[in-house]
């Protein structure tokens, strides 16, 4: 009798980071990832920035979304996010780099809830977002 | 005696698209722009797909948010977002377009809300995402 | 062969008015159900006010919050609230009456989008509220 | 010269309490008050049931605004909330006793944002709802 082989937080965030080609134009790093839990970071390049010369809101609203999908289905379950909310609080300017850092809070059967803190990577005092998501679990695993 | 010329609506999102380097990125075409309103379109590219192979939700995000700006700036006070959300409805393969329509809700002396529903091009009855953002207006104008 | 009577939406939210302590306490009248629709009033008492003298928040969340249960609900299938939203706008005292008006924005199987509106019976453009929720369609009929 | 007397975060909260009869009529007990922090209990006695005979959103929201407004007020500004949101994750019946403990995240000149967490009394591994809040500091001090 064969054993589904359950993959492991970094095969799944591996496999999802290798056909994920907006968090790779992102130029996000993962830096540490275990069930329910991840670590990015990423720098703002001068593509990212709006019309007021600082970081469009989409790029750390990216930044952390893909925290959420890679904390989330690091989890065993295939994930996908329903609602997301941001509070942009300090803005970025080109060349900044933020940790994105990702907790799961709490689940239910089909629901999880996550927690996406995101600072200044030299400057960890300095929050640059809040973000709180919610995602569907689906019946597929990642094996 | 100068009087300062105020911008049009029109003006100042040329003025803000101009130096928008990431909404030029995804492609972003201005439709219609009033005071308080605007709509936008926009087209999945293979480099904003994420790790299923759909649109990143930073994506649909990113569209939301430059309509948001567009429409609060276009009142004529220079406004930054400073809370969003988003609910992520149906998601978008390679090649889908989709139009952000964005109206201002109401507005305060120093906050603006505004409403920006999400749908395909081809099929606006299907709702893409719903998005709600707020603004903090400054005291500077767009003149 | 027996055929199970399906509720009209009037009769799915006087069900559920009939059981619903909280919103007969905040003195809730519902003005109109369709599917997918409510208008509710309620009026602001001296037990709801806050320290400031005010509505407490949690008035106008009540209210609104009732009317997603009721719009959601009188679409057949049991709902519940799983995720909310409130923008505070404009601060009520005693005495002042609100309307509630809520809409069904869109529904996939499991998920309902709703808006709920609210606004001074005397004065209909004064926004006092602007409230998103979404709702969990359980696999029970209101039957 | 007169020194302005700045009030303690007990005493503020003490001061919003004896008006905020809301709260009252709710059963809030503070547990404890510390600047930009405070916990807080109730229980859910029958008026706070919904149609489905567990406890109204509007009861837990409730909670979790007035642990925002003295968490937010206790730090010497005198604050009001601008934008909430709350997940619901287990629904709670009559008798039921739960905890919010309110903290401030951070807080820029005119802002403050707020986490709060909820969940049972007797079962502190059991989160009821998660709420995030955005405050608005007025120059008016508690003094």
């Amino acid at each position: 009798m064969e054993t589904k082989k359950i993959m492991t937080p970094e095969e799944i965030v591996n496999t999802m980071m290798s056909k994920d080609y907006f968090s790779q134009w992102l130029g996000i790093t993962v830096l540490e990832i275990k069930s329910g839990y991840c670590r990015l970071k990423a720098t703002v390049k001068k593509e990212m920035l709006n019309g007021f010369g600082i970081a469009h809101g989409g790029f750390t609203y990216s930044v952390a979304d893909s925290a959420l999908a890679f904390s989330s289905n690091s989890q065993g379950r295939k994930s996908v996010s329903i609602e997301t909310s941001i509070s942009h609080i300090t803005s970025l300017k080109e060349h900044d780099e933020i940790i994105a850092e990702a907790m799961c809070e709490t689940q239910t059967e089909r629901l999880g809830h996550y927690k996406i803190n995101l600072y200044l990577s030299n400057d960890p005092e300095k929050i640059v977002a809040l973000f709180k998501g919610i995602v569907y679990k689906t019946s597929g695993n990642w094996d």
